[in-house]
């Protein structure tokens, strides 16, 4: 069986489980203060540039989501996203359980307009009424989207520029960031995120890592007690040795780029066999996640043989599905999904 | 000054008034238990022809929907409503502070279509990641809806009909329901509201009373210690007396719907005065909130000799403004409106 | 049938009652915004020598201690309260809706004593696991306390120091305020509750109103956007004017003092005519609830003619009850429980 | 330096380590739907002698026990806890953050007792007024407690008998479970603890694995959807594997109970060697954190060579300490404390 329904079916890239293991008999302290976290951190605020940046580790990526915008708003507030974002559709309202509302906008492919958004707060701005309504505090985005999708630099920075004609934090969610920052058509850097952002999270769990995202505040903008904070929300772990030492890894030795770099060539090639059997795709997206159409009976003899997500019905005979590379997908799994197409497709 | 602007600008119909008054001195207990607040349940019942209905009186509408909307989804599930619905746009996010999210689907005029309900749910149970998505586990709708307008009875039924399969809960918003169930337009009757819905309430604070809704449950439904529930949630008054005896008084000699009919026979009234004067409409009305369209510079003059909402922008030169009849407004109101129209026009 | 069950079994002070009915057909803005509502906080202001007060107005106890609790508290922090307050016992759980810990403390016949505070926060700053814990961000006092005592003006000081020292807040619910304030035994006033607390409220409910609490600021401490905090808690009324008129006729010719003056005084009597009978007491109180220790049986025949409230268990074969008194209790009321003790006693 | 300070101050037992290397390349489903979560649950099923026991595995503590408090309560309802309990005191208000309350009952040397329990039940539904109070609708105690010390199996019977009685469930805080049962002291099995409680959970972070606990459900009583109701809590992993590949390892061959057994043994070495050396307790723990007394100066001496965690003030110029052993503690260092101790106390 080929397995391309996830980025997240197998374990920790070899160097990450190499290091917990050798780093597995330390005594280290916990809750934060171990010196895999702190060295993590350092990484981290050197490859942002960012060196005032506050930086906690948290479990998963719902966690993360839920602590950086429930610890970000006021009580009145709430997060603007975009209808198809993560915070929107798929976290079974983690953000909501934290008492905000996330205000859905319309996006494209994933992604939020600056116009839309700033056509929104102009509405809210004049209503008469709007004490009585959520106020727009955040603006939630993705990179790469949930469609795979990418902010060009000018797109995220227009975004930006909202945000502090508003008055509202920008935050990015970076579940897979590195495939985002390491594509062909990605115009920005880290360091460029961390200066746009207010704050961002590098997520690990889907790109190399056991589990565990790193949240980056960027000015001096966590809030304070935020430990506290943190821990009645579940989200922080006694030993975190197990996020400081997988974050030490990938942020050694360019790891993390690595395994993004990877993965997106593994995916272009991918986007091209499929292209090559003559497939259609939901839209173009230039990193890890692919979307093809099949038709649905296609479909049944591809899955005998590939694994694949359900992405959405596309109409009534074809579906969308996902296909995506990570740190494990090899060139001869990409080789192998070739064969299967030519064999079904014909 | 020509007072237009809502149907809570004035105090309580004076029967109402005159009862608070005349009871004012009698000793009564509290926490819902006095014999007004159950002699207004029988009322309503009678009324609702629902002798099983379960009723609590709560002092406001947002509190009111909060707590019907929370004590009635589990943990994992929103509620489906309109975007335009006020769940959705004007409590500041109160049901998001209950931890639940609220579905935004798109409506007309202010309404949801039963299709577009069941389409929502169909694509919802079949998704594959549905355990990572809220479940839609109740339905919302107003009546009338923010904009004044009715669902019909087989609009009402179709959209009953998806909860049903869908396994959700109906429940309907009546603000304002006085004013529906005694608009020229209706074809439900308050029995039918209770037959339909598993729970909606009866609003009081925009139609007689100084404040205070009844909220009814209709299946026997009403969760158990209800009354812990609703006084955590800061909705139990102590001096329950006020609600009972209002909602007694509003139920005594049909003055309820009195009330609702009296004031939508002079919002018919203002309309086609509106309308002799050339106001076009946003939407037609059969209620007692009126949506007339006008030039923002005759809007300025208006506003000097009449209040009234502003709605929202109509296009660059034109607003949508609200005007609303209620128990106080007389046909020389309307006749004084039609004179000021005249004026301004001219 | 003899009433001394609660102080909130009539309507309101015939004064409030009298000025709701004239001022009914009175057109006015909603949401806090009434006239009626700017001229109560006018002469609040003035009754606490606190010219920048900010006062809102809110329908009920529970709800204003919800609101001002959770609207001064960082996410980290909890409130410090004895085990009797009334948000520790008899709100159904209302601050932990909110979120937030009631930090419970051993007090004194219902008062928290300085040094039991200061110790606490004392052991608190020393733990080296503090950041796992809640933090104590505000101390709530209730004045007078749930068992009719008062703190003096010395021993609120000591706690406020204690709140200095620690960066707390200091909150007092006087959801009987008027009372205390008109005990023989107190030596606080209004101007030196709002000098000495960050935030306190005044209560209608108890005192002469149908119902509504004054929520005061002391500090230009009311938080941003307060409005919409207090609309998504349910805490907003429309017709806002009902809290208005009523805190309007109670301050004025000191209307709000007279009806503590008043239900002391008859107090006192009660007080004197239980002792003359032979009863003794849980505790002395020096406001309007008094707590009488009585035998069972003796219990029964007295609630055959008297309605008093269930306190708490004495021993085996007596029990504390609580008689209270207000603005509609007479002289007459007094005088025929005088004679009902001696009919059943002797 | 010796390290005694925690149980969560080194990595993962080796086996564990060793198994998640060793499963690390190969393809598994996510949330929870992985072939070694599945067979984890096969063999705590197994220990348990519970073959319907619902499991679900979270990656911690804090956040095990708010899902099961928050899933486990009506709306209505709060948990009884230990005022000493995890709950209570060193979650930071995870419980309140979910919007119940922890009602605190005062033990004894950590232990709930059955006749408080009970005692406060009987108050409780004695009270009048009990509809405006939070009910108790669970009981948590925490084996081995927070102190060490373990409820007998009678002990825990009879809390059990209470919860019956008066319709409450039973939670046990199972975080270091392993070392309560295989305590000298312990008459409790895995499988009395399962046929008696309602839920628990088995702690892997502080026994072996790098992080996870294992929430077990005993009476068909997991609430519906469970896996959204934790998604949205931020408690479920992706890449779930992680957990159970953990589990998996510490129920294969008992690893489980071979690290308890392991490190109580050295507990009770190390609190030979400190009694030998003249310290006394705070008190008598039969399991793996030992609470001696020390001389403030000493203190000092000894942490210069022994990490131990501060636990409390015992006197003006005594603290009491904490020293916890674990499976990477050796009898070498136990002789190296025998070493240091008669260096500091001489």
């Amino acid at each position: 069986m080929l397995h391309l329904e996830s980025d997240y079916n197998t374990g920790a890239h070899p160097e990450v489980i190499k290091k917990l293991a050798e780093t597995n008999a330390e005594v280290l302290s916990g809750y934060g203060t171990d010196k895999y976290s702190e060295a993590a951190r350092a990484k981290i605020r050197a490859a942002c540039e960012c060196p005032d940046a506050e930086i906690v580790f948290i479990s998963g990526g719902t966690q993360t989501n839920a602590v950086a915008i429930a610890l970000s708003l006021a009580d009145y507030e709430g997060v603007i996203a975009a209808r198809t974002g993560h915070v929107s559709l798929h976290e079974a309202g983690a953000i909501e359980y934290t008492g905000h509302k996330v205000i859905e906008l319309t996006g494209t492919d994933g992604k939020l307009n600056a116009d839309t958004v700033r056509e929104y707060c102009e509405v809210f701005y004049a209503d008469e009424n709007r004490s009585m309504m959520v106020f727009p505090g955040m603006v939630y985005v993705s990179y790469p989207t949930e469609y795979g999708t990418l902010y060009s630099k000018a797109e995220l920075e227009a975004i930006a520029a909202v945000c502090r004609d508003y008055n509202m934090k920008l935050f990015l969610d970076g579940a897979r960031l590195g495939y985002g920052l390491m594509s062909r058509k990605s115009d920005l850097t880290l360091p460029d995120i961390a200066r746009i952002c207010d704050l961002f999270y590098i997520g690990g769990t889907k790109l190399g890592a056991l589990c565990g995202e790193a949240l980056v505040f960027t000015r001096n903008n966590m809030p304070p007690h935020a430990d506290g904070s943190i821990k009645r929300r579940g989200a922080m772990m006694s030993k975190s040795r197990v996020l400081g030492v997988q974050f030490d890894a990938l942020f050694t030795n360019d790891l993390y780029f690595r395994i993004g770099k990877h993965s997106v060539e593994l995916a272009e090639k991918m986007c091209s066999v499929f292209a090559r059997h003559g497939y259609k795709f939901l839209l173009q997206s230039p990193t890890n996640q692919q979307f093809p159409i099949i038709e649905n009976s296609l479909l049944a003899k591809l899955r005998e043989k590939v694994t694949v997500g359900f992405w959405e019905k596309y109409d009534d005979t074809h579906s969308v599905i996902r296909c995506a590379t990570c740190w494990s997908t090899t060139e001869a799994d990409i080789a192998e999904l070739d064969r299967i197409l030519g064999e079904i497709t014909s």
